[in-house]
C-alpha cells in the first residue's frame, strides 16, 4: 500500500518547498494531563495546514507531459488551497471545484494562491459532475484529497519530522477525517519504531472512523454535526485498510472538549488552531488517564479558521 | 550604564530557565511591506512575555542573604507574573502589589506562579504606600519593572537571540512603554553591529517616548488611551538616556493600525499576540516605505491578552 520508503521519498521530493514546522510544549497542559506532550504545529505550514505535504508529493510525482495540463480537485477547504500552492511550485494550473456555499475566505485563499475556481451546487453529484467536466475540458490530472497513496505518503512526512523533533514518543495522536494524515502517521511511526502507538482522534459527532474500526468495515458518515469542519469527511477505503493493518485505535472527543481544547491552545499556548486541529487534545482531555502514555506526540493539523467563527467558538466557557 | 557585556552575562545567568523563542516569518506580510521581516515571538516565552528575562536576571544577581527575604514589585501585568516565576526558580517569595481594578485573570496568573498578592487602590500614591509597607514588613528586595540596569540587561538578551536567529538585519523594531526592552535592544544591537538601527514603536495615543526624544527631555505621559495596555507606562529616565545615546528614533502607530496588525498576525501568522506586541507591525504598516529597511527584525513582546478583550478587538474590520 504505502511504505516508510515511500514517505522518505516524498520527504526528499517536497522538503525544499515546505516548512519544517516547530514543535511546541506547554507546562500548563502537561500538568493538566500528567504527561509530556509535543505538539507538531502544522498550523504554521504553508497554506495553514498539513495538506500541502500530500498535494505537493502528488504534483511532483507527475511526469512532465501529465503535469503540463495541470491538476484538478474538489475542495471547500485546505486541500484546494494546498493543491493551488503545489501547482504554483511546479508552474502548472490548478482547477479547484468549490461548492457555492463555501466560505468566501476559503475561495479567496484558493484564488490568492493562483487556483482557478469553478463553482458547483453544494451536493456530491453536482460536485462530481463539475469535476468531471473540468477534467474533460482541460485534461487536468485529478488529485484526490486523501484516499490516495501519494497523498498518504506526503502526509506521513509530518510524523517523520515529529519523531525527529521529539524522540522517544510512546503515542502519537492525530485527527482523523478522510484518514490521509492518520494513515501516513501509522506507516511512518511503525516504520521508524513499531512500539509507537498511533491513535486517531475523532469528534463524537463524526464518528465514522470509530464505528468502522469497531465493526471491521467502512461505515458511512451520518450528518456530521461537528464544529471540527475539517473532520466531516468520510474515512477513505485505502486509509481504512492502512489503519486496520496498523492497529490504529480511535478516541472520541465531545464538542465541549473540542471547544475547551481550542481555547486552551489559544490561551495557554498562544496558538491559533482550527477546531479540527484541537481534536487530539480534546480527546486526550476526555480519555481516562490509563489511555494516555507519558510521552505523547500530537499533530495539530491546521490553523485555517474563519475569524468570526473562531470568536463564536471561543465565547463558550472552557470546561477544563 | 548598561553594556553588551552585561547583557551577555545576563544571558549566561538566565539561559537555562528561559525559552529561546522562535522567529517566524510570513510571506503575506513580507509582500505587504516589501521587506523581509523576522518576528521574534516572546509570546511563547515563559509567562507569555519577554518580562521573565529581566526579572530573572535581577533575581539571580541578588546575593543569598538579600534573596532569602524575597522580592517585591508593583504590577498589574506581565512584570508581576514574570517576577513570581523568577522567584520560584530561586525558591524565594515574591510579593506583588496589584491594583484592585486589575483583571482577575492577571491576578490569578500571578498567584498561579506562586506570587503573594497584596491589593491596593488603583492610584500611584496607594500603590507606592502598599509597596513600601510590604518591603518594610518582609525585608523583600524591590525589583522595578523597567527602569533598572539589571532589567535592561535581561531584556537585551531577546535582541541577542534575534540577531543570532536572523542574521544581517538592518533595523530592529521594538515596542516601547517603560523602555526596558528598547534600551536593551539598543545596547545589544549596537554592541553586536553598530550599523543596525533600533526603532521604538509606540501608540500615537501614548506618545511620551516620541515627545521625549523629540524634545530632548523626559515628557510626561498624558492619559494614555490605547488598547496597547502594556505601553501605557511612562518612559523611564535610565532608558531615556540609553535611547538618546543610541540614536533610537520613535515611530508611531494609530489605534486602527494596532488592531489591523493584531488581526494580521492572528489570521496570517496564526499567532495570538497582545496588542502591545503588534505595535511594531502597526508602525511598519503606517510608516512610509522609505523608513522601512529590506531586512527587518521585530520583537513581539507578548501574548498575554484577556480573551474577551481580544475578541472585541478582532471584531473590528482590518484596514490592511
Amino acid at each position: 500500500m504505502v511504505s516508510l520508503g515511500d514517505i522518505r521519498a516524498a520527504h526528499d521530493r517536497i522538503r525544499a518547498h515546505i516548512h519544517r514546522t516547530p514543535v511546541f510544549t506547554s507546562r500548563a497542559i502537561d500538568e493538566l494531563l500528567g504527561a509530556n506532550v509535543a505538539f507538531k504545529c502544522e498550523s504554521f505550514q504553508r497554506g495553514g495546514s498539513f495538506k500541502i505535504r500530500g498535494a505537493l508529493n502528488a504534483v511532483l510525482t507527475l511526469d512532465d507531459r501529465e503535469a503540463a495540463r495541470g491538476v484538478a480537485t474538489h475542495s471547500s477547504g485546505n486541500h484546494g488551497a494546498a493543491l493551488a500552492i503545489a501547482a504554483g511550485v511546479r508552474g502548472i494550473p490548478a482547477y479547484i471545484v468549490v461548492p457555492a456555499n463555501a466560505p468566501r475566505v476559503k475561495r479567496a485563499a484558493i484564488e490568492g494562491y493562483g487556483g482557478i475556481v469553478t463553482e458547483c451546487a453544494a451536493n456530491v453529484p453536482a460536485r462530481e459532475a463539475a469535476l468531471a467536466e473540468v477534467v474533460e475540458r482541460t485534461g487536468a490530472h485529478f488529485v484526490p484529497p486523501y484516499d490516495d497513496a501519494r497523498i498518504v505518503a506526503g502526509q506521513g512526512t509530518a510524523t517523520v519530522e515529529l519523531m525527529e523533533q521529539a524522540p522517544d514518543l510512546e503515542q502519537i495522536w492525530v485527527p482523523v477525517g478522510g484518514g490521509g494524515l492518520t494513515a501516513g502517521a501509522a506507516v511512518a511511526a511503525h516504520g521508524i519504531d513499531p512500539r509507537v502507538k498511533v491513535i486517531a482522534a475523532e469528534p463524537s459527532r463524526a464518528d465514522d472512523a470509530f464505528r468502522s474500526i469497531a465493526n471491521g468495515r467502512i461505515e458511512p458518515m451520518r450528518n456530521p454535526a461537528t464544529i471540527a469542519d475539517g473532520l466531516r469527511t468520510p474515512l477513505g477505503q485505502l486509509n481504512f485498510d492502512i489503519l486496520r493493518s496498523h492497529d490504529v485505535t480511535v478516541e472520541l472527543a465531545s464538542e465541549a472538549a473540542i471547544i475547551a481544547a481550542t481555547r486552551l491552545m489559544f490561551e495557554r499556548m498562544k496558538l491559533v488552531v482550527e477546531p479540527s486541529g484541537a481534536v487530539p487534545l480534546a480527546a486526550l482531555l476526555e480519555a481516562s488517564p490509563s489511555r494516555r502514555a507519558r510521552r505523547i506526540g500530537v499533530i495539530v493539523s491546521g490553523g485555517n479558521v474563519d475569524l468570526e467563527a473562531l470568536l463564536e467558538i471561543l465565547k463558550n466557557p472552557g470546561g477544563y
